[in-house]
């Protein structure tokens, strides 16, 4: 079995400032499924006969893709911590999920890749916002 | 729940091409994996006090990730499928993994992270390698 | 010679939707350097002899190159063009790359990778702001 | 002035293990370029009106520009050296240059966008090669 995002937590070596262990766990195994969700839509829809009608939809995948990778990383790092950098890059993370959502939503009844894309999405908003709410 | 690799590769609306659904999804999964116990490892060495003793470990791992990340995203894309690149990047990420479980090993017996993601590494190193035997 | 980043803009075949194309060229190409600097000032902070004093500028220097890579990806992108998406990333590499300008700074006597990579990190989040300032 | 790949490489404070200094320099600068070129190459494609003829280009795209994105970053790095890794992504980089080159040379008389990345990946194919001539 391969350590999940808590265990590694729970293997760091020095103080982790106030920080709420299941929260931050949380936002970043949902920020690594939603970034391959989102990968995985953005390359579902390349390959529909209507992509002309998916470009925003691809635009935002990517986008997100990038987001969450990004969050992921920072969030697996507790060295040095500062709450400013955490607070800007996690807000980021829900404003570009929520916006995958939505826009993934629209899809959702013709694409299944959509659908799920979109549940993905919202899962990792609403973790990062779940995440922000416990930051000092 | 959010969706699986597996679940959105199942979504994929056109010809996979030949690829082996179980051998691909299990490949980004172990990816996702590796490269978050690799930069919560990375951290983690940053905070021992003997940080001096772990730079090379570090300094692995922070390419480790890197390299999943990038195998991970390749390996979620289908359309237009180039077999070249695939096995160029799977290869490179079971060389990256080989070299980072070698070096965590070395450290595992002192370092709960290192163990964890030794492991890992080991994983994903095995998923590249059984990935790489279903390409033509 | 490689196209910059302006070039390739301009070669963008549909509306820009009234994006300032200097400002955000200045901004990619701050945020791909400034990345640069901060993955390299990590390593060469890594193989100081007093790592140990450098642990929160390697980490900040990582956070930092994580935002900027994914920051000049979303840049880079123009369809289906979400500015809440914009600006939420690009706010959150002016803070990054403040902060790490500031940890940086705090090394700039004793380490040249520490000097040139805060003078990179406050280009960038000057850059950032600029853009900031013409978005709608 | 933003510090150049050339000039971080300069300030590492360790033995380069008998990198070419010129080679690394030239092969990160043209990563970055080619990762950016094939970023906006997607994008740009993207907003095209015969987007589904270019979707094989865009994925290729999106491969090579992560692609090189890994492969700066593991460049960047000097400390605890593993040739193993650096020859295998700067093997599967070149590989993926190729590759993209190839297939915006297709379109390049029809789209400026796919003209220049076809350079930029040429540029860079060029620099993986040379900077893997010179490792032992």
């Amino acid at each position: 079995m391969t350590a999940s995002a808590k265990d590694m937590l729970n293997t760091y070596p020095a103080d982790l400032g106030g920080v709420d262990p299941d929260a931050m766990s949380r936002c970043i195994e949902a920020c690594a499924a939603c970034a391959q969700a989102c990968t995985a839509c953005a390359d579902a829809c390349l390959s529909e006969g209507m992509v002309g009608d998916l470009t925003k939809c691809i635009r935002t995948d990517m986008d997100c893709a990038d987001i969450c990778t990004a969050t992921a990383a920072v969030l697996s790092r507790h060295t040095g911590y500062d709450a400013n950098i955490t607070r800007a890059i996690v807000q980021a993370c829900a404003i570009a999920c929520k916006a995958c959502a939505d826009e993934c939503a629209k899809h959702a009844d013709m694409h299944e890749h959509c659908r799920l894309c979109a549940e993905a999405c919202r899962t990792c908003e609403q973790a990062c916002n779940e995440l922000l709410a416990t930051l000092g």
